[in-house]
């Protein structure tokens, strides 16, 4: 394994204080592992946690700040944050307006948000919203699924869900806004090779040197087939139409964003984008916005996702609004 | 060879296609495989041109556009553009105010502006000024330099020198500007892997999977030497022991880019600069401002570099005043 690391149990750790050191506008608790915004949620505003297992960043930490996320708790690699971590961040970071949980759909996720949720309205009266993201149309059920998985609608529902509770609206208005984000978008990704967690230090997975992984998961999880390498634009294609096969995306505008898995260079990603834009063009979708970098990762995997989101004239506004977070950062 | 492309000969095509694609700031001249700002250069400011070979991205192309680049060549992969296409694109960009080079100490990328200086002065009275960048503290020659390679601090100047245009300074001005940052900053890097030439097929370099090579240029060149790996901290120490000892940083404020290879996830970038940040800590060195993420890739390599600026008070300002490029963006 060959990995920037001290050791593969302080990792974590440290790269919570790289974070820390790194980014003044952010605030980290070490002990219960949460990433807070330094600048204490607004009173009136909603605030935004997520949160989920480590080695997807920028996820989720790169997304607290102004216009994204209020906080996030980092679990180990792969690995849920507990309910205690989401019980403090939401009782932290609630400013009486109520707390929206925004959760990708993973057993553990979903179960120890909603045990959080009802511990914090429990203790403090905090009112709790959540939304279950499930975006991925590459298989139903899976190793850490019932249902879809939840992966790279993720990071626009939390910019365009963002953006609305800087504006201002209350939290049934928000919850219903990441509802519709996460009913209108889909995503579908691939991997060249495994990603390979510090502790267990061997790949995930094997994948023969001229074999690819399609459908493949954010932590590794077997996709929908293998098959021999091929070239970009048939890859593309079929990223692609299993997303417009699930939903119609006929006549609309979409923020489509082309993600890298952590370990694939900038070059490729551009390379696959050309390809996914031909594709969008070919089937009458007008790319209105659109992302092309590492947003959520898989460790070092080389491989990439395509999201498309189905975008009406508010999310456009919603996604242009300002954002101050080290993953998305623009009009401050 | 595992990459998300269609052919090997396609490779800097393709990538430009989908660089045109996503960025509507950016004009994409595909015959002169040259990158502009979508808005001409406004009249009476310096315009600054920079490029080199491709596989490097976000640089350049990815830092063209309000406060950085005007304009960008992009040679094929690890090959330097040639003088038409850097001719050309001085030709274009110039408003009248002169054009700065700002140009990476590689061999051939020097001859070449060089050639295209001349041509262009030769044919349009153009004013054209350079700077030649040359921060890399690893090795005094190498494969392909005389000299000190240019890495990292590239980005850093085109940041500061962008905006010191942007104000509208003159290109005398501007020139000093460039060559104190040149004179100011210094990086070195490291690689845990190889890169890939697509065109090569195979890893440019062996290192043995308990080996790292400490020193390393950005094409994968010969660094100081190899050693076993070591873990982020004795990684940190040997990136940045050898930059304070070639110059004295004490009791200054810092601009610090940690950047990464290409093929190294971020989790990975903020262990390292978590531990280069605590260095720089004892060393007596305040980092003002950082980086922490990829800037200045080599295709697929695994691994990262530390990049020290000096930086005073104008240089701080400069760095913070709004940039709206593919790679760097704020304020906008």
């Amino acid at each position: 394994m060959k990995k920037l690391i001290n050791t593969p149990e302080s990792v974590l750790a440290d790269a919570l204080a790289g974070i820390d050191a790194a980014h003044p506008h952010l605030k980290v608790d070490h002990v219960n592992r949460v990433i807070y915004r330094a600048e204490p949620t607004r009173a009136g505003k909603v605030a935004l946690i997520s949160g989920g297992g480590s080695g997807h960043e920028p996820l989720h930490g790169g997304f607290v700040g102004f216009g994204m996320l209020d906080a996030a708790c980092a679990g180990e690699v792969f690995t849920s944050p507990t309910p205690d971590q989401m019980q403090e961040a939401t009782k932290v970071a609630d400013s009486g307006a109520g707390v929206l949980h925004i959760v990708k759909n993973y057993t553990g996720d979903v179960m120890n948000f909603e045990m959080a949720a009802e511990m914090a309205e429990a203790e403090t009266g905090v009112k709790v919203a959540s939304v279950v993201v499930n975006d991925d149309v590459a298989v139903q059920d899976s190793l850490f699924t019932a249902g879809r998985r939840g992966v790279g609608l993720t990071v626009l529902l939390e910019k365009i869900v963002g953006a609305a509770a800087e504006e201002g609206q209350d939290l049934a208005a928000v919850t219903a806004l990441a509802h519709r984000v996460n009913d209108s978008g889909r995503s579908m990704g691939m991997a060249l090779t495994s990603c390979t967690v510090p502790a267990a230090g061997k790949p995930t997975f094997d994948l023969p040197d001229d074999m690819m992984e399609i459908g493949v998961g954010i932590h590794g999880e077997p996709g929908r087939h293998r098959e021999k390498l091929a070239d970009a634009a048939s890859i593309a294609k079929q990223l692609v139409d299993p997303i417009l096969s699930d939903m119609d995306f006929t006549g609309s505008a979409a923020i489509v964003m082309l993600n890298g898995m952590g370990g694939t260079p900038q070059i490729e990603l551009y390379i696959m984008y050309n390809e996914v834009a031909k594709l969008l063009e070919a089937a009458g979708i007008t790319v209105a916005r659109n992302l092309v970098g590492d947003y959520i990762t898989s460790l070092d995997m080389a491989g990439c996702s395509v999201t498309i989101l189905k975008a009406d004239e508010e999310m456009v506004n919603l996604w242009d609004a300002p954002v101050n977070t080290a993953g998305l950062r623009w009009g401050v």
